[in-house]
């Protein structure tokens, strides 16, 4: 038995509504994770992040490892001391950072040897050490070490990738000394279903916490994309908690959701605040259009986070454009907040069997039907 | 009489303790300002900055004039609404930054001609164009057009000026039209004793709510700073309030507030904090040194701001060293929180009488005694 119990609380066709406990405290799901690199949601504190609806974030083992270092986490008592936050964290395993971001990454079946992207230092990693390094953070949810391939590679690699990820996440669980620390396996496999749902029903009949659906939405169709995750879903047991790895659109969410997804992450809200880009219940917007100049309204009128109570268009317009970092600042409070606000709506409308009205009428007021896609 | 009473509450030998009334309520002086150049103190929310102690702060005709501009700040209901700030607000004329920021700035005796540092285009200002701008922009506390004159500059180069400056300043008070802004006159003179004395005489005859001493800090000796400050302060009327412009290290403020300084703003709390400076109890760190690595303490161990509260040094330095905004904005709390509490502090001890003592307490706590100077 998992020391970590999962429990879904309703369901709505194939959309649920649960609860994960951690050691860290509850988490409502279907749950968005922030992404938070470097022990930071960028420009936000940790109160911050608990006012705009943030239950649980990400934070990546691949960064965190090499800047501030994991035995420097560890001595400072863990990423939840060093960065003040008191609910949980899920990390990473560093695995896709590692394939995407590190130069010269060479898999064997003992694990994988890179260079920094940041000095060229040699490093390597093993499903044991990915693991070591999570406990040392103090994640709440670790992620095995896995094998990621392109979305375009043949059958058989994409098999040899399964393999590894398999045999790695079977010794991620013998490494685990943790108590405290639950352990998810990660779905791969590529485009192809029968490999997808191999590697589910292998993660499934072991004892995991819960289980992540990982390398998709890197360029395939959206069609494939979508079948993978029913293949895995299908294929994995319903009594503990799915994580869609790294998607995170609107749509998607509602996407994933609506086929039994319980926890998200994505880059998706926070960079594109940056960026000027925020969301609303009409679509997104660009605040740095001309349209807002004279805007005294806030972002979203039918939003009551704080930058909507606070703010009008006008203003953050004019901060993007003098560069201020207020405005990313109040930009990442407010898309955040409409992502975990669409969330517990959804979470909501199952619970009232209305799941698929909910969806209906939240892309009804999309004015661009495409944009929040 | 003034529409802004200013009352000196207290006295210690030159030092005063009193309270400035403005239409966005009273000032305890003497006060801090932070700059918030285009109508945000980089990094901060209001909230924020009224949290770490602050009371009025300054903003920069020049630059709002530019961007997002005054007649759109007019109409978005001024500079309080759109930055959603409650408290006083002063402004700065833009008679220093056209100067120094914009190019081939020509004075003539009806007012002042550059182009914009942005992008080249033409503009005027005159006093009652500056007056103008500040209504606009809804200030409480409007500074008058002034010249400034780099303090190399010969007498009779300075003397131009001041009589410049003189006549502008009674066109700012016949320009004036709002009740409820304030507005200051301001002494220049350059290095010279008598220049800055005539000035302050003749500006101390005229209605003006307060005072300001302009031009200094540019490069002349410290000697001849402070002599022009004694001068100044002098020979303007003791009734009412006196600010000292632009200079602001924490040795600056007892040097200021000792002599009868009231007000000061300056950009070194906020833009050191940007660099990875913070000012303590025991003088100025660099949050990026390597003996910050594992350090759990706080920023300041005596101090009680937020960043104090919650966050160690290991952690401010981790978000420098991977340039994370949040590390901007947790040293810019705590270095105006310091700010004010030095202010604030001294405040007390002219209350007290006790203001050489308190001086030399705060210094005495300096590790390096130049540190900050």
């Amino acid at each position: 038995m998992s020391h970590f119990p999962f429990k879904v609380l309703a369901v709505d066709g194939a959309a649920r509504a649960g609860v994960l406990h951690t050691h860290h405290g509850e988490v409502p799901t279907p749950a968005f994770m922030p992404v938070g690199t470097y022990g930071a949601v960028k420009t936000l504190t940790p109160g911050e992040l608990a006012d705009a609806g943030t239950r649980i974030l990400l934070s990546n083992t691949y960064h965190l490892y090499l800047r501030p270092g994991a035995e420097l986490v560890g001595r400072l008592v863990g990423l939840h001391a060093v960065m003040n936050w008191d609910r949980p964290i899920l990390t990473d395993s560093g695995g896709f950072q590692i394939m995407s971001l590190a130069s010269l990454a060479r898999v064997d079946d003992d694990g994988v040897t890179f260079r920094s992207h940041l000095d060229g230092s040699g490093h390597r990693f093993t499903p044991e050490l990915a693991v070591r390094v999570q406990e040392l953070l103090g994640t709440d949810i670790a992620m095995c070490l896995d094998e990621l391939v392109s979305p375009r590679s043949d059958k058989p690699t994409a098999l040899k990738a399964v393999e590894r990820t398999l045999a790695w996440a079977h010794r991620c669980l013998r490494a685990r000394s943790s108590e405290k620390m639950a352990l998810f396996g990660i779905v791969q496999g590529g485009v192809f279903p029968d490999l997808r749902a191999h590697c589910a029903q292998v993660l499934g009949s072991a004892p995991f916490d819960g289980f992540a659906m990982g390398g998709l939405a890197l360029g395939e169709e959206p069609g494939e994309t979508w079948q993978a995750v029913e293949t895995s879903l299908l294929n994995l047991p319903e009594a503990r908690p799915r994580y869609l790895m790294g998607m995170g659109t609107p749509s998607d969410l509602l996407d994933g959701i609506q086929r039994g997804v319980d926890l998200f992450d994505c880059v998706m809200p926070t960079r594109n605040a940056r960026n000027g880009t925020l969301f609303t219940r009409a679509g997104k917007i660009s605040i740095r259009s001309a349209s807002m100049k004279e805007d005294k309204s806030p972002p979203d009128p039918e939003c009551s986070c704080f930058t909507c109570r606070n703010f009008s268009r006008a203003y953050l317009r004019h901060l993007f454009l003098t560069r201020e970092m207020l405005g990313f600042r109040l930009s990442t409070i407010h898309n955040l907040s409409y992502y975990h606000q669409l969330v517990s709506g959804a979470r909501e409308a199952v619970f009232s069997g209305s799941f698929a009205s909910y969806r209906k009428e939240v892309e009804g007021l999309w004015v661009d039907q495409e944009s929040l896609l």
